[in-house]
């Protein structure tokens, strides 16, 4: 359709007080091991009881045989057209890790890494542990604070990773990585896309030599890669386009940096799913849409660990009640994309999709997993549609046109 | 999709004698009441034996999660992208009450209301007979012809409603309605949304003050409500696009008005079922696509009338061996929308439809109904796409590139 979704919606959003709860199980979706997935193997008494209340469809995340990111794949599920709206990984580091990022700002992520003579030997400095790394982060953040009139400011990660913020008038998120991407090959400097972006570039390329000469002297962290170079993007926020007051709840930055930029509020919460749903009936009364992340099921994808990926649903199966004892108007339960643990990646294969509200049309599936979902009452869809079912469902949609 | 559905079809249509009947059961899709939707409930012998020859699928009107006006939803199965062309509920039943209706015209509906002291305090003046009102607008068009050069015209309609057609050149049709849509809001004169049309909203602004004038001293139809103010669309024909010579069998104006809109011939009609069917029979010679309009689902589902949907079902159930008897060569049987009757209004939730024909892929389907469609062999699609599923199954699409 040749037309912009969200602006469609936000001319027929209308208030109400209904509360929704979008519970993510990232990478849920999966392909069968000695004849099941993990969805069919896990003991889900509580979804299955719900399935047959609900309506149940499988989504595609961006296109069909399309394997989306993370950010591609949640944008979609909020309703953002995730081609229109590309979005740079550093931006999504830095927002989680609370970065403040202003609009003249470029943030970007880093790596530290062993380089010997010139060639990058290991692209995570031997995977350092986030006490020792912090404090290479402190040593840089001492000594490099300003190249050029720009400010520069460093953030601390997790183990090898940290953040870079470059902070002036007139930068330009237009450059390449300064990141070769694969051991054995030489140092990369970062080269503008366009001219606008020289000066960015030029500052970039400084601050390598200046972090290579303030390392030079460690044994494994004595360079950084840096990438994703990338400014703030104005997406539509939620209270704007939905008329949501939304919450975000989840544990690792990236999510939490992609439910801040669509203008959610994300919730501080401890990492276990317990944890999670805690947190989850803490903040029940402030808002009017719940944003659910449970990472473990992608994890566990990534790993190859099928078994563990079926405990994790099993967990989540078990907390259910929970969710539902808080009487929300619609509760979707769904993934941002598909990770097969026989693939040990993110795929392309359509998402499960389950939707419970008082409207649904139910009556055809009788448990969640991913063959319900293909043959459910709600069909196949584009996971960019979401959004504007759980709103139907949630009373949310006036009637478009006379 | 980027592109024009209907500019690639035109491109690859061909002329052919079959004939095609497209029968609307308006607001068919429901929700289950006791475990049981409308369809299933009914008794349909004849639905369920052509099921067995048909492809079922379901439809999406306009996007997941929008409801759709009657407007869109039939726009959307005629093959008109409903987001493309927005059409004015003013010149849908202009149109369908016989009004001739030029480029340069404005059309508006209109409502007989009871003002007093400068509040509306009945939106439809107590309802008044036909007969009643009638009277009324006879009185209108003897005292008011013309306002600074535009010429008025008045057409009486059903009840409370009447229509109200502005010629001249130059007229805009971009302003608001003079309606503040609910009783005991003070009298609301239109504005204009454009530089262009100060001067329609200034003729229609006098027009409400003389047509008060006029009837100050009527008990009950002492004022007039006008909105939905529309110039006539330009759409795509049916005998153009599809080569199609179109008739259309439907007992309200405003489906008439879609239909004459589309470029189909109107047919005058009785207003039962059973007499919509003799219609049928007696133009069956003439045309080679059929637009059967039944009303009544829709009218229960909005009134909340779970069982009257269901005989309303049955009665169309018992003229299918008639239509069948005519020997089309595609029969296609949907709605416009869903109007669940626990809802009592359109909703969102995707359309039935069935597509029966001598190339019909067929084994899957038992009975018609949301189920059967929600697994049929057509799947889910866009009720944009029905049309060209239909002429396809009637042999009047080419084959598109070499």
């Amino acid at each position: 359709m040749n037309y912009d979704r969200q602006q469609l919606l936000s001319e027929i959003v209308q208030p109400a007080q209904t509360k929704i709860v979008l519970l993510v199980m990232d990478g849920i979706g999966d392909i069968p091991k000695n004849g099941e997935t993990p969805l069919q193997k896990a003991n889900t008494p509580n979804f299955d009881k719900l399935a047959k209340d609900s309506d149940l469809g499988q989504t595609i995340p961006v296109l069909h045989g399309v394997t989306p990111g993370s950010g591609p794949g949640h944008l979609a599920l909020f309703g953002y057209d995730p081609v229109k709206y590309q979005i740079g990984r550093g931006i999504l580091e830095a927002l989680g890790s609370n970065v403040d990022v202003e609009e003249k700002d470029i943030v970007a992520r880093a790596n530290f890494a062993t380089v010997k003579n010139g060639i990058i030997v290991d692209r995570r400095a031997g995977r350092p542990s986030t006490e020792e790394s912090g404090k290479v982060v402190q040593k840089l953040s001492s000594l490099i604070k300003e190249i050029d009139g720009v400010k520069i400011t460093f953030y601390p990660g997790k183990e090898h990773r940290f953040v870079v913020k470059l902070t002036a008038e007139g930068l330009d998120d237009k450059i390449t990585d300064a990141d070769p991407q694969k051991e054995g090959k030489p140092i990369l400097l970062t080269q503008p896309l366009t001219a606008e972006a020289k000066k960015t570039s030029e500052i970039v390329n400084k601050l390598m030599n200046q972090i290579a000469d303030v390392l030079k002297d460690e044994e494994r962290m004595n360079f950084a890669l840096i990438r994703g170079f990338s400014k703030y993007p104005k997406l539509p926020q939620f209270p704007e386009v939905y008329k949501l007051k939304a919450a975000a709840i989840a544990t690792y930055p990236m999510y939490r940096g992609i439910a801040k930029l669509v203008g959610m509020d994300v919730i501080e919460t401890g990492s276990t799913i317990q944890e999670e749903m805690q947190t989850l009936k803490s903040v029940w009364g402030s808002y009017d849409f719940f944003y659910f992340h449970v990472k473990k099921t992608d994890s566990y994808g990534e790993d190859g660990d099928f078994d563990s990926k079926v405990h994790v649903i099993e967990e989540v199966d078990s907390v259910l009640p929970e969710i539902i004892s808080l009487n929300p108007d619609v509760l979707a339960i769904t993934g941002d994309h598909s990770t097969p643990a026989a693939l040990k990646s993110h795929s392309w294969h359509p998402v499960p999709f389950m939707l419970w509200s008082k409207y649904t049309r139910k009556g055809l599936s009788k448990a969640f997993d991913e063959y319900e979902c293909a043959k459910g009452t709600l069909g196949t869809f584009y996971a960019v549609d979401a959004m504007s079912i759980i709103l139907a469902h949630a009373l949310r949609l006036e009637k478009y046109g006379a």
